[in-house]
């Protein structure tokens, strides 16, 4: 349905409000974004301080005071931003919508329901809002090269993922065995815990191998992670490395003759069609 | 004797229970194989929680007929896998015809020796089996490149191992004369188990240094850890890098006109000279 | 002010003092640096054991004297520093005139503030009066590939540590709903700092989940921090390699006769054609 | 002295008997090399056996026997390869002929002196005579470019050690004035203690903020750790790339008519004095 959503007349003062607050090559579109990524890091601070329990027994009122003011202050926004857009049904379902609604039912949820810390939480994904300014900003190249780094060396980090946790899977198994219910090892989904926990090397201490034969077994897995994490990082290096170089070396000549882009910089004629460029 | 196993004749219906079986191009054998990682996840998720005390006293009854329903499933497989391939003695002594059988036996075993905890736990091997299906995906050839990479980089690495592991055994045994039993270092052995888990910068804390020199000496080792945990990272990038290069990046044709070297695979005219490639 | 001040007149001893105290490619200017390495470095393992209260306790009187007699030394050296200045008052605001500064007041003000402990610490600050002394030696071109790469890629790094404090703060709520105040989790700020020490594989323990369904989402933080790391390094890589080339490897030079580049920097002739560069 | 001793008559045993215990080419050399690195591996795991009390007290009458064995075999070793050497004292003091002592000495000084346990420790130094086996294995090459890559990158990784340990000593001081000593950061060198334990990410947990202040300093410090650790990756990664490039791609002709080096693999003509190659 969303998808045939007519276009909504084209009006100035619309073009004008979608300029300054989607937009942010104006002096007005750029304060607008300032007071906005303001708003909401307060927010998520007030969020914050409110889930410690001696700041909202002493300062509870007040805290619900700001909250208030910014769930009002965002309510306007997500109406302008609705009135702005051409077509405002297709807004509110793409995922900056969605996320501009989690951000203020909590909020007006907690008239209805007696707030539960719970439902209150979720207000931290206002968070996610700040992503939105950051999408026009000049920023952009550089989360460019990092997220299409991420997305060509996806498939590659998912068969490494899949050999980890096959690993895991087994390694926590051997342990459980090894070193059984007794030392903490009370079933294999804990071992298997275990054992991302020291893969990973995060290594909490709240279960360690008590056994010599469960300490060998813990240092083979010390010694693999040491080699395991070199995977990714290895993949990632390559993948940056290579969206990095496509980005500089690669010169952004199209052929004269075919048009066909992609030239190296330091080529001289066209790889596709052997005009020169 | 395997080696000169007969092939037996070629039967159109071994054929086609092979294409099924052991392929995954045609519908039948795609679905043949979610259907295969389905069971074998479910089964792996059936040993999983049969090892948690509470779920085993209250559901016990019903993962045993769980338990039973997969052990058949997976023995009809494997008979049909066993008919269906031209040398079946072959097939039961491949790395899979083995990982197929370690999946089945402890079941029936359980008939026979009142089935321990350990003798079960062998079934979580059933997860190899997964292996078998990604064998045939499209995720082969990004497993080849990291394959190539890790074996490429073998030796390095072994010499990387053996360095660390001297290290560590120094290295312990040199905490276990500053820091003694009385600290908790009460043999070489504990302390090169502390060593690993300190150079690899896991850190349990389940033992750490108390006295003054021992907290140096630690020092020293984290710092070391630091740049040791560069080398295998160093050594996997720059052989990722290569395999990766050598896969998809630079042909190695060189300009028939020109000479020279360096165009990319889908290069059809030299970029230097223009002549056709 | 500072800008205008005018030059002082250019005296012969100003010359040479300066040549001694800010320069190190004379004999006597060595023979400075290498005693005031050793002054700063004698100071400040003063200042850390004053902190060991046995240590105070016993050799306090001792410190004390040495102390002295390091602020004595370091109050006549930032004197000359001033006297061999054509422009006192700028140096006295540069970033090094306020380190010698803040080294040498908290010893002056103890005369009068009965001195605290914290006000003596700031006396560690003497350390970076050592990186002085470095700026003029030989690891300097080190020290530029390194910094120079950190500055390249200070945005990318600037993008990836606004999504780590996101991804951090959104886990650590989850985390805060899932586990609660009963197992430690008793605030958001609490939630976050354990994501912090779990994504960066730190993992004190004193904050581990207790929960299955904690356990579950620490597993999912971990084998993320995993792929996260691997970022960082991946952009660090990438710079230092192309700032490490910028620097020694390739020239830029195109031969004159074939136009071909790619030489090495110690080229003479073309390596395509045999022409002189 | 040493280096003005004269060289021994060369003798047909003499070389024979060099032929077996230096080196790894004849059949009979390879043999005495397995054989050693067996006796020296078993002996340092008699050592290791020893350390555990309740080994040393059940089995301390066999222990002590087989230390005596791999002692008098050693022994004759020792006496074999200075009867083999042409400047038997050059070869004692030798990196390697020191350790061979050292291996020695702790056993018989345990006649004279009752030996104490630490004394007997030092046996374990033993394992580095492994490397003098190694030497000439076919992983020198491996070994060779792991080895120049970190030569190579020493300078950096000094720079950039020398940072970390202002950064450790100066956020160790940090977070001594902010958690102080009833938090158990009861001195600075303990803090910068744990300040390293935290950045290099071992994070044992025996230390850990308390404060509010404290835990925000220590997730910067973690954040830190995280960046940092990067450095060195990319610095050896690098380093070990072009020792690799070097050892692949530069081709090992010499100019025919200059006799130069170093030529590329692509090179035509020598780039020093432009004579086609």
């Amino acid at each position: 349905m969303a998808l045939h959503e007519p276009d909504r007349p084209e009006r100035p003062w619309r073009i004008r409000l979608h300029e300054i607050i989607f937009e942010a090559d104006t002096p007005a579109g750029k304060a607008f974004d300032i007071v906005l990524i303001g708003s909401i890091l307060l927010s998520v601070a007030t969020v914050m301080l409110e889930s410690i329990r001696s700041v909202r027994i002493h300062y509870g009122q007040v805290l619900n005071g700001v909250e208030w003011f910014f769930t009002g202050l965002f309510t306007i926004e997500y109406l302008l931003r609705l009135v702005s857009v051409r077509r405002p049904l297709r807004y509110a379902r793409s995922f900056f919508g969605v996320v501009d609604i989690l951000a203020l039912l909590p909020t007006y949820l907690s008239l209805i329901i007696p707030g539960t810390q719970y439902l209150f939480t979720i207000r931290i994904l206002r968070l996610l809002r700040v992503f939105r300014v950051l999408k026009l900003s000049e920023y952009l190249s550089e989360a460019t090269i990092l997220t299409s780094a991420l997305r060509a060396s996806q498939r590659k980090i998912s068969v490494f993922i899949l050999t980890v946790l096959t690993l895991v899977i087994i390694l926590g198994s051997l342990m459980y065995i090894i070193e059984g219910e007794e030392n903490g090892f009370d079933s294999i989904p804990t071992s298997i815990y275990w054992a991302i926990v020291t893969l990973t090397t995060v290594g909490y201490g709240d279960l360690s191998p008590q056994t010599p034969a469960g300490k060998v077994l813990a240092s083979l897995v010390m010694v693999m992670g040491y080699g395991i994490i070199a995977v990714p990082t290895g993949i990632v290096t390559v993948e940056i490395s290579q969206a990095a170089r496509k980005l500089n070396k690669v010169s952004s000549q199209a052929c004269p003759s075919c048009g066909l882009e992609g030239h190296d910089a330091d080529a001289v004629f066209c790889k596709y069609c052997g005009a020169q460029l």
